[in-house]
Order: structure tokens, then C-alpha cells, then sequence
């Protein structure tokens, strides 16, 4: 490290203050690398919304000088924003295999396959861009193929972990690489960036393996057809599942579209060991006797649309819950899906079904670190600085009392928001200025068009609804020529209402005929007074405020 | 029992499959008595609702027969539907001291005070009401003077816990009536309906004294303000913090409407032992020194306009949070409302409050049994037959199993929905026929006038907002007098999307001109035709789907 003037920017762009959308910019000189590129599925309030994904008016400024983006794994979380980050800057994209693959479909969905450089990447390579020097490292999480970066920058060696745990008995046998962390720690480590989603629970996040247990348990026990749901990507549960299915003699159909998707990538690709003759089509399910059966699911989060629900309201096209049926849902809720995954459960029970579910036995394990793992890699780093990413604040913070106690200068732990600058000039760290950074919606095709003003009326519009007041005024006279006509949706049944909104319409005339005849002839006008005058009537009548949308036309 | 033709019909008319709006009927000849009448917070789909009530139908058309309200409990979910019943059935209520206090404001704000005789109980009364003597039994539960009722009917003892744990070290020292559970038990019980909210739960529930010990310690430690929120009715835990606020020489400032009335009211009744100078007013917080000040708060579930919510947001007008306070949120979520809960710490923190909350330490206990406790009901109680009440439908089943485990025999157990009769005769047990039953949604004053077409409507605007498109047609010629204009809300930016909406207009425009030279000039004709048009328009463009409302004038 020589003194001199240029400095390292470290960046995050999202997945700080929030779980999700994780992207984090690095910086030094002319050049940049970027690490993931993350959706957040939409909070309640932004209400239509599919997705969101991080605002890169930084990056595109500066577009010139980046010089790849790195992916950790292949959770949305991770990859989601890829293909939106791609249409703004063409740069090579680097992961491992199994990430890539599933990278591919993405990137084919939005026509970018072609024009985008996917470059695989293994803990063997040292991948140059610009100034930095990446070395993957392999690490264990809820998806196979997950990596770390070392980034070996001017500055000093920057370690940022991906989402991980430490599964000492992973079920693809491919262990943490605790042997580079450990060297890199022993030479010295600079900034260690980790992953806060479990630093409020104490302990260590059990294995994967655990979870097959419950599932041979259980497939032991079934007499009837299994059916179980979990998270598509979580490969190594999909991995047990079969293996039990071969070992108790039951074919595996499976169903969900991403599901389907997932299975035939990790298959392709050899992430998933399927012995011959095990699986079938789900059209075969009824064919068979049901002890023979596995149906692999989605709607492990009890999602409206998904595999899962609609067994379990008998809507499906194939596949039909029956009594004495085993089903297993191999998740834990995401926070906010709690009162879904229940409703499910709820009619498989109402069924007759066997359902098996965490709140009643272990039938999952997160793919987090928690407090003695986070401790655990704090201690293999040992790094000069820490910032906590990849959580809400609450989780950064209480990840920066767990360095403190594995010996991080209290100073020396940068609590950072989206946007903020963790800067680092010869060896020292301090907080720079804010780059722009926010948040950016997506509804359907449109990319950033619907923001508050227009939530803001979706939400006015979902409590209460609306009056549309038309009325047709005479250009020469200013007379009325025809209405006010009250059309209402989302306020009240209208049938049930002809008294309620037949006084409306009244209490609008006379408002409009008085202004009339005070000659006021000014649109604005007008609409305030039919608005206030109907507002104030139906809010008294019903205690309502539904959106009131006057509209004069005039011939 | 003596053989007869009349029955014994058990009906709930709410709180089976579902937590909230508990009610059930018990029926014997032309002698009705009711069990509480609660509400339930709507769903999420229930866009703009404010409660959701039972359907009553069934009590309305027999309300000659009904001899009286018991409440259990000043639960919302067990007495916040009681004013729409007086509306309709003026009985008299039976309650104890506490839980009537609390109805009595409720009425009052729905000038059904004057016109309802409350009638105070306790576990020494026998009350005659028709065929039925009702006794009232105490139990723990997390807000004082809650009692269950032993039902005597000409068909045998019914005992109906309404909520409940064993706490044996209770905070106001008043135990469960053990022995009065046993003597019904020994001497015979045709039926228990007993709370399931926590059959999925194995052990015992903490004594709620297990809360006064983390309270006391963080009491012991904190060095600025406390500011303490947890549910306003749970006086058993707000005693704790007034006998610790004067154990530790602080003064006491209670903040939330539902916290200073509840207060008052256990105040003024001798629910809650309060030593003078204790209690403060609001204004007097920043007078006095930090450490001797402990803020008692609403808004432990994180809801949006609480005093918890606002303090933490900096925008309440009296309390401010600063660095240092030590906020305990003494709660645990109630599902749905785990994202608003994790908001609020994230905020505290953010101030540089000192939160401690349930995920990291033992603030909250429940007020409903686990399965020990449970089990220990059913053995007491001994009944023949069993109707597990007060959860969704998985706990039911779970707590029908219990029963099982404890000897009740599996037949003589009825899973029940909303509207089903079990109906008792000669001893023994059947379903019966269906009452009318349901849910009733209130939103403002009104009452079951939003039904599924509002609500599909308040769904459908608050996903992509709404067009409406006016036009002026000249009722002689059939000619476009006006317009088209298009006015949307809630579906793009106007001002970043003129050219989508100007596109738009030159669309229905042309179709409108269309069909006018083909003289199609039935309104529901041009109505489908610009809808159709604009609609497949907009998706191509935005794959959003908004509420289209073409209106047409006529002059």
C-alpha cells in the first residue's frame, strides 16, 4: 500500500436498512466492480408493484468504468435486478455455474442472453478487472454453488461473504473454503463485509441435514402420497428429497413452473443427483398406487398462485390432495406470508391431509449464519474494519456488537445506509459524502413511472373508492346540458345504496346550479365545490372519504 | 336428563376457524342464551374495512328466545361486536366488574348505555337465565377478571373456558377455580369447549410474573428514560410496571388514547394499585430528570398512528425518544404485523434507543394455555364430549387430539365450523342441520354494504388505478359533441407519460369514430368497445391492467 491520493469507495446501493436488493459498488480510480445485483419484493404500502430494484443513477454516470459485475449466488435477492442493470451497462458478468444457469433464463426472457458476457468462475480463479484482483470462495447457503469474493484492491484485501452459513455436514459435501479465509485473516484483512440476517439469533443454524431427517422420518411413516412444498432453489432439500424418495421407493413428480425450472437447470448441470425411472409426469401421479408417490411442490410461502395452493383448493389441473395424504412444507414464513402459509395449511388439514410444518417439527433450517457463525467468520477474517450488510437495521447493528466482542474497534465498524461511501485512503477509513441511491419500482413493463403520488391514490382508491361526477356544461351559457351523473366503484353496493347516492346526486345539482347561477364559470372552481359539497355529504352519511373525481365537459 | 323431544343444540357463530369475533349460541327449547360477541380485524384483502363482525341472522330471528349476553373476557375479539348486537337484541349483559367497565364506554360511544342492563358477576352467582343456570368461573388470561361459565342444561354441565392459561403465581394473586373446575369435573361434564390458540404449543405458558422479572432487571439497568409499550388491556403487566417504576424511584407518564382510558378505568375500579404521585401527565416528561421517568405506551404491534410509532417517527407532539432511552416493546407480533413491529425497533435504534423486544429477551407471555395446560382443563373437566373453539382450523384438530391423548373419545370430538349445531339428546351427540352464519363487514357507519363486488373493485384499483374515459355524444346526430378525455389515478405518472396517455386518447378516439360511422350507437356497445380497445392498448404497453370506466354524455 503507497501513499498516495486516490482511495477505495466501498458502496452499498441496497440490501443495507433492508433485506433485499443487495448490491454493492466498489471503487477505486477509474475503475469499478460491482457485486450483485438484488430485487425486494414490494412492502404492503406499494400497493400494484411487482418488484423493486436498487437505483443505479450512480453507476450509470459512471458506466464507463465498471469493469464486471460479480455474483454471489442465484436468489432473486441477488440476481432479480441483473437484467434491468444490463439494459443501462453491458459489462462480463462472473459466477459460478449453477448461477449462470440460472442467470441464462433470466437474461433469454429479456433478449440480453445474447449481448451479455456470462464468465463461470470456481475458488481456483483470480479474476482481474481494472485494479481488482477477485478470488471466489465457496461458502454454504439455502442454494448450492454459493461464493464469497476476495477482493484484493490497492487499499488491501476486502472480503465480502455473500449470504452464507457454516454447514459443516453441507449435502453436496462441498465444505466452506475456511482454509483461503483463514489465509487471507493471517495476512491481513482490511474490510470484511458479511451477511447480518440471523445476527439477532443465538447459536448455530443447524445443518441441512437435519431437515432430511425429518424428511426420511417422515417418508417412513406415509402411507399414502407425500407431497412436499419448499423454495425452488433450495437444491440440497430438493437433493434429499430425492434420495429419500429412491430409497423408499417412490417416483417423484414435480410441479410449479419455477420448480420445474429449477430441477431441470440443476440436473443439466449436475447439481442434482436423480437415479433413473425417479421421476415422472405429473400426469402419471393418479396412475400409480400413492404409497409410490412424491409430488414436489412450490407455495412453501402459501403464495395465491402457486402449486401448493391450489392442490390445496382442489383447483389444480393434475394433482388432487386426498385424504390420509402426507404434506410436508419444508419453509419457514418470510415475514409477511405467515397468515397465507396458515390459510394453506388450514384447508390441507380441512382435507385430511397429514401436514407437517415448522411450527409443529423441523422441517427447516434457515441458510443464515447465525451469532456463533457470524463470530466464527469475524474470527477466521479478522478484519481491520467491519461493515454489517444484508439486513435491516436492527440486524446491522446488533452484528456490529458481535465484531466489537470478536475484537473490531468499536470505531471501526461503519453502520452505512444506501448510498453512503465507506471510504479507505492509505490504510484509514472514513465516511464520505452520499451518491444518489433510492429505490425504483416496477409495475409491468413501466420501470420507475408509478412513485408517491400515484400509491398514494392507489391507497385512497383501495380503502374507499371512487365517485366519478360528470357533468356537461354549455360552452355559450354555462348551463347545464346534461347531469351531474354519479358513476361509484369500490364505495358501496350500489344496488343496496339507490338512497344514498340519488341524495348525492341532488346535494351535486344544487351545488353546481347555485354556482352556476353566481356565474362562477371556473373549472377549479367548480370541481372544489361539487368535491367539498360530496365529500363532506358522504363522509357524515358513511364515514367514508372515497376519492371524488369531478369532470366537466363542455360543448 | 330426563327423555324428551327438545335438544340441546350448541352453536358457535363465530371464533371456529378463525381467531377473532368469538359467539356462540346455546339453544335448549325457546330458551337461547349467547357467549360473547366479538369482532376480528379484516383480512388483507378486505381492502378499506375497518371490523368484521358475525353474522347474527340467526340470533335476530329468534330474539325472543335469547335470555342473555355472558361476556368471558374485555377482549375486542369477545366484546367488540356487542353494540352491533344491542342494535338488534336488547338482553341483558352478564359480566364481571372490569369487563362491564370496559363495554360501558363502548356503549356510551353508541348511546346504547342507557338502554342495556349490565349485570355484574362473579364466580359465587348462579344465574338464571331460562332452562340454563350459568356459573361463572375465574381464570388467568392477559387481561384481569376473566371468567369461564359452567352451563347447567337440562342435558348436563357445559363448561366454557373462554380464554385461558394457568398462571399459578399470578400478578393480582386471584388462581383459576380449580376446585370448581374438578367438582363439575367429578360430578359429570356432557361437553367442554375450551380455547385452542396455543394447542400447537407444547409445555406450559410462563407465568406472567416471568415479564416483571425482565421488566425489573431492565428497570435495574437503564439509565435514561424507560418507555415501555405493550396492549392496553393487559393490566397485569402494566401493574408490573408501576410497581417497578416505584421500586425504582420513577414516575410514571402513560401515553395512547386506549392506554389512558383503559388505565383509568382499572384505576377507578381497583384493577390497578397505583401510589400517589406515581402518575404524571404527559407535559411533565421533559421536566423531570431521565432517569426517573417511565413512559407507558400504546403501539406494541407497530400500528401506524400509535404513540409508540409516532415517538419513534419523532412526530409525537409530548414524548420525544432520545439517545440512551431504553425502549421495551413488551409484545410479541400478532400475525400480520411482524413487518410494522420491525419498523419501529429499526426507527428506535436508529435514535440510538436501547431496545430490547422479544425476539432477544423474555418481554411477552402468552395469555392462552400451551398443551400441558390444555391437557390439564380436559383432566379436570372430564368431559364426555369435546368442541375445541377459539382458533384457526389446524388448532382445533390439534387440540381435538389432545383431548383425545387425555381419553375423551375420538368420535364424541366435533370439529365444527361457523353456523353448525351440535345437538345433545338423551346424552348423546350429533351434528345438526346449518344455521345462517358469516361474517359481516363494517366499514365506517355502514354495515354489510361492502360485499365481494366492492371489494374485487377496491382490489382491482388498488393494483393499477383507473381511466376514466368521457365523451359527449349529441343525442340527435350521434356525433362527438366533446372529448374523448381521459382522466387516470393511481396508474402512471401523467406527466412522465403523456405520450402513452395522448396514444391512448388517439385510440379511443378512432374507435369511438369507428363505431359512430357504423352507426352502432347502443351505449353498452360503445361502452365495450373503447374499454376493450384502450384496454389492450395499455397492457401491450405497460402489462398493467387498470379499471377502465367509459362514460358517455349525452346532450
Amino acid at each position: 500500500m503507497s501513499k498516495n491520493n486516490n482511495k477505495l469507495s466501498i458502496i452499498p446501493l441496497g440490501g443495507v436498512g433492508e433485506i433485499g436488493k443487495n448490491m454493492t459498488a466498489y471503487v477505486y480510480g477509474n475503475d469499478i466492480i460491482v457485486v450483485d445485483a438484488g430485487l425486494k419484493f414490494p412492502e404492503e404500502e406499494m400497493l400494484g408493484i411487482d418488484i423493486v430494484i436498487p437505483d443505479i443513477t450512480y453507476l450509470i454516470e459512471n458506466k464507463n468504468k465498471i469493469r464486471g459485475m460479480f455474483i454471489t449466488h442465484g436468489h432473486e435477492d441477488h440476481i432479480g435486478g441483473l437484467p434491468y442493470f444490463l439494459k443501462h451497462i453491458n459489462v462480463p458478468v462472473y459466477g459460478t455455474r449453477l448461477t449462470l444457469g440460472l442467470i441464462e433464463g433470466k437474461l433469454r426472457e429479456h433478449n440480453l442472453l445474447d449481448v451479455t458476457k456470462l464468465i463461470t468462475v470456481t475458488n481456483q480463479d483470480h479474476i482481474k478487472a481494472g485494479v481488482f484482483t477477485v478470488t471466489p470462495f465457496y461458502n454454504n447457503h439455502s442454494i448450492p454453488d454459493t461464493v464469497g469474493f476476495s477482493i484484493d484492491t490497492p487499499e488491501g484485501i476486502v472480503i465480502h461473504t455473500g449470504d452464507f452459513k457454516f454447514d459443516f455436514t453441507p449435502v453436496d459435501n462441498r465444505k466452506a473454503d475456511f482454509h483461503m479465509l483463514a489465509e487471507w485473516g493471517a495476512k491481513g484483512v482490511l474490510a470484511l463485509l458479511s451477511d447480518s440476517t440471523n445476527s439477532e439469533r443465538p447459536g448455530y443454524t443447524m445443518s441441512e441435514r437435519v431437515v432430511g431427517i425429518t424428511i426420511d422420518d417422515t417418508f417412513r411413516q406415509a402411507e399414502r402420497r407425500i407431497i412436499l412444498a419448499t423454495f425452488a432453489s433450495n437444491l440440497h432439500r430438493i437433493q434429499q428429497v430425492f434420495t429419500a424418495a429412491e430409497r423408499f421407493g417412490r417416483k417423484v413428480a414435480v410441479v410449479g413452473r419455477s420448480m420445474v425450472n429449477n430441477i431441470n437447470i440443476a440436473m443439466e448441470l449436475g447439481y442434482l443427483q436423480v437415479a433413473k425411472g425417479t421421476l415422472i409426469d405429473p400426469d402419471e401421479v393418479n396412475k400409480l398406487p400413492p404409497e409410490q408417490i412424491v409430488v414436489l411442490s412450490t407455495g412453501s410461502q402459501g403464495e395465491a398462485m402457486s402449486a401448493l395452493t391450489r392442490m390445496a383448493r382442489a383447483t389444480h389441473r393434475k394433482v388432487e390432495i386426498l385424504p390420509g395424504d402426507t404434506v410436508i412444507i419444508a419453509s419457514s414464513p418470510i415475514p409477511g406470508n405467515e397468515k397465507f402459509i396458515s390459510r394453506t395449511i388450514d384447508q390441507l388439514f380441512r382435507i385430511g391431509a397429514n401436514v407437517i410444518y415448522q411450527a409443529v417439527s423441523g422441517v427447516h433450517v434457515s441458510g443464515h449464519g447465525s451469532q456463533e457463525e457470524l463470530k466464527l467468520m469475524l474470527n477466521l477474517v479478522q478484519p481491520k474494519y467491519f461493515i454489517p450488510v444484508h439486513g435491516e437495521y436492527r440486524m446491522l447493528k446488533k452484528h456490529a456488537e458481535l465484531a466489537v466482542a470478536t475484537g473490531v474497534e468499536q470505531e471501526n465498524c461503519f453502520i452505512v445506509d444506501i448510498g453512503d461511501q465507506v471510504e479507505f485512503q492509505n490504510g484509514r477509513a472514513r465516511m464520505g459524502s452520499k451518491v444518489p441511491s433510492g429505490t425504483v419500482l416496477i409495475d409491468g413493463l413501466g420501470v420507475g413511472d408509478v412513485g408517491n403520488i400515484v400509491l398514494r391514490d392507489r391507497k385512497l382508491l383501495s380503502q374507499d373508492g371512487i365517485l366519478v361526477v360528470v357533468v356537461t356544461l354549455s360552452k355559450a351559457e354555462g348551463t347545464i346540458l346534461s347531469g351531474p351523473d354519479i358513476i361509484s366503484r369500490g364505495f358501496v353496493y350500489v344496488r343496496e345504496s339507490e338512497q344514498l347516492l340519488d341524495e348525492a346526486n341532488r346535494i351535486v345539482t344544487a351545488t353546481l346550479q347555485r354556482m352556476v347561477a353566481e356565474n362562477v364559470n371556473e373549472w377549479s372552481s367548480l370541481k372544489t365545490g361539487i368535491r367539498d359539497a360530496l365529500s363532506r355529504f358522504l363522509y357524515e352519511q358513511t364515514r367514508r372519504r372515497p376519492m371524488i373525481l369531478p369532470i366537466i365537459m363542455e360543448v
